[in-house]
């Protein structure tokens, strides 16, 4: 089988400086080169999913971004305002501080609430657990977390606070089995390292290098 | 007049990783100083509240932090919650990539809902225009704006970006004059700096090295 490496990126823009026109141009090279999706942040999630609109490719925004520090409550309202925007897929932020203080009942309640709205709205959701910022420890509970929630998958990182290892997608794919998929992301900027990553079980890859990592 | 630094002093976490313990450690070392506020993510903001019920300091959380990307809608939603949930004072981020867009009318209605959401409800909104990320023109006018929308004060920086200069402070106490006080925050670390941005017009320094700044 071939590999349609095209169609597994997630082509990302979530810088706060980007500009509506920057946004444009990333819908733009989403279509040419028929990535997955394109990941914007909310105030442009209009945009996209207008640009988007017939060719197949998922508009996708995240939530409770990039911190994780958001109320649930929050966390509801940006999952139901990314649906009536055009949604179709939304990356959301596990609730970090609540798993360095080991409160996971807290975090266990904030995923499946995420979990139940965006799926209740038709809508594919990612946990992001920020690996970068757990112990091995925290990485296995969180993920299996993510599993027990029934997310459609877990990502890795919000490219905020370092980025992905080849060792985090062997890790998360033991932990969540074939139930779960994974989207790895944060610092994927060559070939290569996208090839050694989906060989290593990554479902999906979040980059904002698209266009360099097929060519 | 002698000058009270604790009391302009926003003693801040705002990590991902923090946890709630660092939250409570921070609330007792602002009662022990005196600080005019604590400020925190918003799921420490209970935590902050019942700590500081009773003793004059502010519990404040942050809106649409640190990227300002989310819709004015979760703006509001994410105000509303912190009066709920006990805060006295909200630091909101603009929309910085309708600035890079040159939106202008699109930043001033979603500054413009933050104020009116925020006073409304009784609480002050300190508006961050994120000055590392905007050129001269653009802070001039984004400082403009912050003063016509009527907010209570416009803070530089969310710390993310970069940190305050204090070339900043006395640009933006030029632009707003004294019906917008200035909240200098990023990077603050020693008296030294802390006493020049004063000098320069701050009303209010954010830190996470509150105490080193006052011994």
């Amino acid at each position: 089988m071939i590999l349609n490496l095209a169609g597994r990126i997630d082509y990302t823009l979530l810088k706060p400086e980007a500009t509506e026109k920057d946004i444009v141009k990333l819908c733009h090279e989403a279509v040419k080169y028929g990535f997955a999706s394109v990941c914007v942040n909310p105030i442009y999630l209009c945009t996209a999913a207008r640009l988007l609109h017939g060719t197949g490719i998922a508009p996708t925004t995240v939530v409770g971004f990039p911190l994780g520090a958001v109320t649930s409550e929050t966390k509801i309202q940006e999952i139901i305002t990314a649906k009536a925007y055009g949604a179709r897929e939304v990356d959301a932020v596990i609730n970090i501080g609540r798993i360095k203080s080991g409160d996971w009942k807290v975090v266990e309640r904030d995923a499946a609430l995420m979990v139940q709205t965006a799926q209740g709205c038709g809508l594919k959701i990612k946990i992001i657990i920020e690996t970068a910022l757990l112990n091995p420890e925290e990485k296995k509970r969180a993920a299996e977390l993510v599993k027990q929630v029934g997310a459609d998958y877990v990502k890795t990182s919000t490219g905020f606070f370092g980025g992905v290892t080849v060792q985090d997608v062997i890790d998360l794919k033991q932990w969540v089995g074939p139930a779960v998929k994974i989207k790895a992301s944060g610092g994927i900027k060559t070939k290569q390292f996208a090839l050694e990553l989906i060989e290593a079980g990554a479902e999906r890859l979040g980059t904002s290098s698209g266009p360099a990592l097929i060519s």
